[in-house]
């Protein structure tokens, strides 16, 4: 059934290359769709475009919905262009002409744009959320391996003594940071579009404040043009968010399997976590870290694809966009399935101790070797050359006890003052609010 | 089953993310995994690493295998990490040691390898021969329209006569520079990498020409290393090449669109081919090419995808590449549904007559008045100053009366040079022999 | 001269390679760079490293080398690698030891990236506050034509009426929408690295929460691991910013270019916009807008192209890095000429009255005429088929007469809740604060 | 002089930020401009549009230009737009009339477009030629170090044994595939678009194929609509054949800095190579090699960075089109910069000897121990498992003497097979010819 139907057949070729997997991702907004729906029964009541009957019956029929939907028994079978279709049939099977009136003073339009923009709205604050847990275990692996020294490195060669704590605490303010992002995505999917029809309003007495009161948007797109304007912009603004966590996760899982290299040997993955070899039996390979890191490249390629099917587009809708739900709607359930796998794999971690005595790493001590000199009354400059002619001739001797006091150091991580930050964007993320 | 399988279990919710979409995605490469499993158990015999009653089991399993495959039958069970161990598993039942020995002097990583190379060959070849077809159907309409006058535009203004012969061929010939992409693609998949092994080789007296020949690749990948190298090389030769057809088609629909629209209305669709919209009957959308030009548009985002995903990673296998299929093959089947859909579509396309007998298009004349001032022997420059004045003062007559000559121009479209052109590329293209 | 210096010459040719652009890009962060090694300078005294004494020469030194850079003056000549050096360089002719000890306790690295924070940061702001300067034009273009009616284009199919003030309001509130990418931006340049050293701090005991608080930096980059981690991501942040408003700004060039074309002729551009035809002598090509689009359009590649750069590099520094300043620096500044063409052309623009009055745009008001036979009892879904059937017979006579009263409709634009959106951001968003 | 002057006078402001780079980028198209009007030139007088003596006059303006070209003198005053307003300037200066009259029957679009097919095509087979340069000298490295072993990686592990005569033929091996896409290019550049104008033809009677023979193209871009098509194809074709190069450069880069690493310390760089740290003194950063790593990523960002500029615009000349000169011909020149580079880097490149004698990689010889069971008759399944049990629990002890026969392993490298195949591309790719 389509909405849309004059009694011309659309060729059937036409018609599948057309639906395309519409079918199975409206199933991520069939909740969102029934939100909306309701808000819109409420309003088309109050304004008196339906009756009380009218909107009592569609308000039992969204009941109906949500528990099918809830107890996942809820299908858009092959007859159906999309939940769309569906939903509207199932009322008006149900209740006749109120069925039919649910499409009151909105299109096609604007209703798919509501659901999405519920559905990426409720989906930004619950990926946030599940950044921030995994910020809490960055900072308790932090806490725990903060006297747990290791080689830093710069342009892949030892350069300074580093440590696990340094390391893990800096993964979770990144990811803290990249909460910022999250926030600009929950920005733009917090407006209503309900109302702008297919993009110009209507002749309807509808009260849009009231639908986005009822569905708890936190603003009104006003113009209807700009509202639908949101389709495409809300999923990059998302895509450019999920990018931004992918690339520090990506950079995590990297050093991960580095890490665990027979050359670095830094760390140890359970052995459940690593797979073999075909043909070598002593390898134990990182593949869960490889994999996260793939994953989260395909992330940052997300906003560019996004970018690629909408853009050079004028204002006003384009059927392209019906491509967005498969672009996006996948790797957002990716990402949920990454941020679970480090928050189940992390905690295992192994940190190996005394990294730091190997005779490889003296060489990485040379900065307190200057420093030395330089609290002995030495110009840098004099030191540094000192210390380097040293190094070249093979006469260098680590000098390998020192003691960082500075905030964000090795024995001064500053953990209550990344704890703090951690708490101030609590309070003041939209995202993370409750 | 993994044949990598040492004892230790692998956590179910890591081994959950590392297989991913893999049974499903493998489900394509069956036959060319038996393929090269022949020519490997050929040249086992032949060197003596295996018996030839070994290789008379083998060959006879592989045979039963092909029937299954080619019957729709053939099922990876949730059992099985890949489609590999399930072939190797469906040896080993059978016969025992011999299916055992079909690992022999292979690992993992060039068996997929060798899978995937058989694979986006075959595909190349496949595709590009369907475009040779949508050439043909372009040529066919170039030659039906070439009487048919429509306005030319630049900076989405009408600029110029132009025909309908000038734009089928237009694109015809643009189909067939793109096959040079596809003929890179195939001279980077027409590269043989079995018996690399994990990317080192082996010290198995394996003769690699043999393989090479039995499976019909055009060359040997002589180094191991660079053998491996290939993993995210072919993958992303290929995406180029899907990318450069994309632009053309995407550009060829973005036309169609405009000139479905109200504005232009240069063509019309069969009713078939429209879609209407839920709250404005007057509308016939031209979804289908909307679709193609967002499929397109996706198409183009494709290898930069392919690229975050393999590239800054040092030579040799990880498990990265993995994701690869994932990425690629649905894009790769998504292709043939476009190139499918215009082939369907194209020839029932209608042209409107007289577009150019509009007013509104009176100045794209313009640069005939100006010849006709040239050919009484006015110099260009003020042949244009003068016309430039009658337009911008009102007293512009349009020269509706032309003829041109020149190879390429509305009344000499040279569809014989571009078919002669044509049948070069069929002549000189490995990607289109047989 | 370069502060690593130990004797062993550089060859020439890699030098010039690698010193690329830095030295014409490094004068955008000499002002900063003094900027922050003030801070420096005044840190170290508190904390007892250096004098007092040497503290105010410093002081002295970088007085006049803002003097210098105010005016014009400044240059790096060739002798230097890059600005820091010759700062120093300046310092250490003039103070001799004092000049040196300027670099105690900080490296390079941390240098470096101080003087790119507070560029970005500041940046953020200045094209944060510029963009609210053409929302404002926008919002007096969406006031002054408010009754200026347009079709409304759905498929670039005319669909309904719409209106400039629909449009010109639509694109205000997406700019002030795009701001939240710029806060997202600000926030992560707004944390300070400095004392971070290489990434991995220093046994030196210096006051990071000082030198925070004299750059004005609202936050510290505690883990010195995380503080150079900034590197490529501030970049990156920033570079989803412009690419954010890049997408609306190519999107409004788009529609301008359209609707400056013969077939729609909506707006008029001032002649001394509008470039000629080397042949054509009527075409008044639009090509301000033309390159605002494609300028715009390269803005949203730049994401892509800084990921590619600094994407599967493990944590610490890598030289890599450097090239960002030659991808970003001048995008940047491309960004900003955008936005002075359209505050300066926006105004310009004029629109043609009476759209709607051509006969090809009868059908849009096909909703109008549903909604009439709605009013007079007809069920929506009838109402629908019976207007379709008088379009597809020639039947229909358009009704033209509707009043729309909704917020965000044609006769009821809602600049009042627009404008209290855009004083909402104005009051709470930190990249927009005095 | 803007040779579409009216007399209306461009607003300044508009000008500057159209006008853009061309000055500066437009000095790569002067040889090109000048030879493609020489063509032009001949053949008008062949047809009879001018005369002989001012086809004389203008061959002789043609080669003063060329002399001034050739010599550095020429330049382009900020009074003219572009260069072929200057060199059109530089004709009617010297010879009147005769120099206007170049511009018949050409538009500044295939003026333009034919400059830029015309350097594009002749830049393919330059940079072709380097690589080819390169592809000789990583076979020479490759026999000087076919003795010189190496653990081979795979996950970041060690795996097997590996040697650098694998490596570096592997390498060679590549970009010979690589050339493949600038064959593609090459075919795309080679088309002749001279004659279409302003992408619709004219009513002059030019000789195409005349001026196809006289510029060297290798076939005529037939269709007007198509051959202006062109721009942009051809770029972007290029950009897929820098990216293509630029992934293995890169690919090679990243293993030279992972090589040159403390941890693994398989080759040692020149001093004259390596840069310092301004803090640490032991450091000695392969930053050349991560400069030529970086910008092979920023390599392959340049297709994407075109597709987004060119990508869904309609067929037609759009302005837009303009900014591909500076998207594309600075990152060409800097891909010559990274061929110089590495063909003065690469031949200076030591390696380390006996790098398997070291205990860490004791496990790259399992499989040989493995092997070695199989000869004795153990089954590959079961000698995998035994090998892993003794790895496990270290009882392992390597089989370090091995012998490879098969055709791409350590011993027999096939360097004779591989340059077979640089023979067979030298004799059959177009864009290597002479």
């Amino acid at each position: 059934m389509k909405i849309w139907e004059k009694g011309t057949a659309v060729d059937e070729k036409i018609e599948r290359f057309t639906v395309g997997k519409d079918r199975e991702l409206d199933m991520y907004l069939a909740h969102f769709d029934v939100l909306a729906s309701k808000a819109q029964a409420i309003m088309l009541a109050k304004v008196g475009l339906i009756s009380t009957e009218e909107k009592d019956q569609l308000l039992q029929g969204f009941g109906e919905l949500e528990a099918e939907i809830a107890a996942g028994r809820f299908v858009i079978e092959d007859s159906f262009e999309d939940v769309h279709s569906k939903i509207e049939f199932y009322l008006t099977e149900k209740f006749g002409d109120a069925g039919k009136k649910i499409h009151t003073a909105r299109s096609r339009n604007d209703q798919v744009l509501t659901a999405i923009q519920l559905f990426l709205k409720d989906y930004t604050r619950q990926a946030a959320a599940k950044i921030m847990a995994l910020v809490d275990i960055l900072l308790q692996k932090a806490e725990t391996h903060q006297a747990d020294l290791m080689p830093g490195y710069t342009h892949f060669q030892a350069a300074m003594p580093s440590s696990f704590g340094l390391w893990f605490s800096a993964y979770a303010e990144h990811l803290l940071l990249d909460i910022a992002l999250f926030e600009a995505a929950h920005t733009v999917a917090d407006q209503n579009p309900l109302g702008s029809g297919a993009g110009f309003g209507s002749s309807f007495p509808i009260d849009r404040k009231l639908t986005t009161q009822e569905m708890g948007f936190g603003q009104l797109a006003v113009s209807a043009v700009g509202a639908q304007m949101l389709r495409g912009k809300t999923e990059k603004t998302l895509a450019f968010a999920l990018a931004g966590v992918g690339a520090t996760l990506s950079k995590l899982a990297y050093d991960l399997v580095l890490y665990n290299s027979q050359d670095l040997a830094f760390v140890e993955l359970p052995s459940a976590f690593t797979t073999g070899s075909s043909i070598m039996p002593h390898k134990k390979n990182p593949d869960v870290f490889e994999l996260v890191r793939a994953r989260c490249n395909a992330l940052q390629a997300l906003p560019n694809t996004i970018t690629l099917c909408v853009n050079n587009l004028p204002s006003g809708y384009h059927r392209d966009f019906q491509l967005l739900k498969e672009l996006l709607f996948e790797p957002m359930m990716q990402f949920v399935d990454i941020l679970d796998i480090l928050i189940f794999a992390l905690p295992q971690l192994s940190i190996k101790p005394d990294l730091l005595s190997q005779a490889k790493y003296d060489g990485v001590f040379s900065v307190e070797n200057i420093n030395q000199l330089i609290q002995a009354g030495v110009p840098f400059r004099e030191a540094y050359q000192q210390v380097g002619r040293a190094v070249d001739d093979g006469s260098y001797v680590p000098h390998r006890e020192f003691m960082t006091t500075h905030l964000g150091s090795i024995h001064n991580l500053g953990l209550a003052e990344i704890r703090a930050k951690v708490e101030q964007v609590r309070q003041h993320s939209a995202v993370l609010s409750r």
